[in-house]
């Protein structure tokens, strides 16, 4: 399987969706590395594109991301990866899903789901785990 | 909401999902242009970037994308595109979903879903719609 790492600079999208629910959780960027590091851990590490390297997902939080199913599309430029999610929530905002807005087509965003968790706890004032 | 688009060129990766089922569809990029033109008319419209072009999903096959709900994540660089998918799929390849294959450990694609249709007879011999 040659899998399409050229058409953006190195980089996949990857989807990562809960395996139980069918909620996206969130969207990051996988190299080769990282991707057979995700395959051989178990564990989703992305790259992170700002700050230009490998980043396990969880390593300051604790909420890793499982792997329960690795799928990819068509044109092998994109990636699903269905996890179990350890931990109330993966967005450093305190949700459960980074996609806690709704965009409206007058150009607002508008917060429709409820914290999980209280990101200061989590990552500290300073600390912050970034996405890519 | 300032939608980031710098941090890839101008696109933002948009995930395709159907908004009954919650399975994902496919993912393409939105170019400013494209995200508006989806809003305004309902139905998604991505940016090519292998045809460097807007590109209407269902232009050639008639599966157009419904918009149901747009969702943007809380660093503003990714789409989540809740749909009602007309027809009987996506994929150029004749699948619902364009993540038809799995992706095995051992680097193998192996194709887990039936095809929904012929797609010879939707897109003809050379002019498949094709991804971006």
């Amino acid at each position: 399987m040659n899998i399409d790492f050229d058409k953006a600079g190195g980089l996949l999208p990857a989807i990562i969706q809960d395996h139980r629910s069918g909620d996206i959780l969130m969207l990051g960027f996988m190299n080769s590395v990282s991707l057979a590091e995700t395959q051989r851990s178990g564990e989703v590490v992305f790259f992170s594109r700002s700050r230009n390297m490998l980043w396990k997902k969880g390593e300051s939080s604790g909420h890793a991301l499982r792997v329960r199913e690795l799928r990819i599309d068509c044109d092998a430029d994109a990636l699903l990866v269905r996890v179990e999610a350890v931990g109330p929530g993966v967005c450093h905002e305190g949700y459960r899903s980074c996609f806690f807005r709704k965009l409206e087509s007058d150009g607002n965003a508008v917060i429709t789901d409820e914290r999980t968790f209280a990101p200061e706890t989590v990552y500290g004032q300073q600390n912050r785990e970034k996405k890519a």
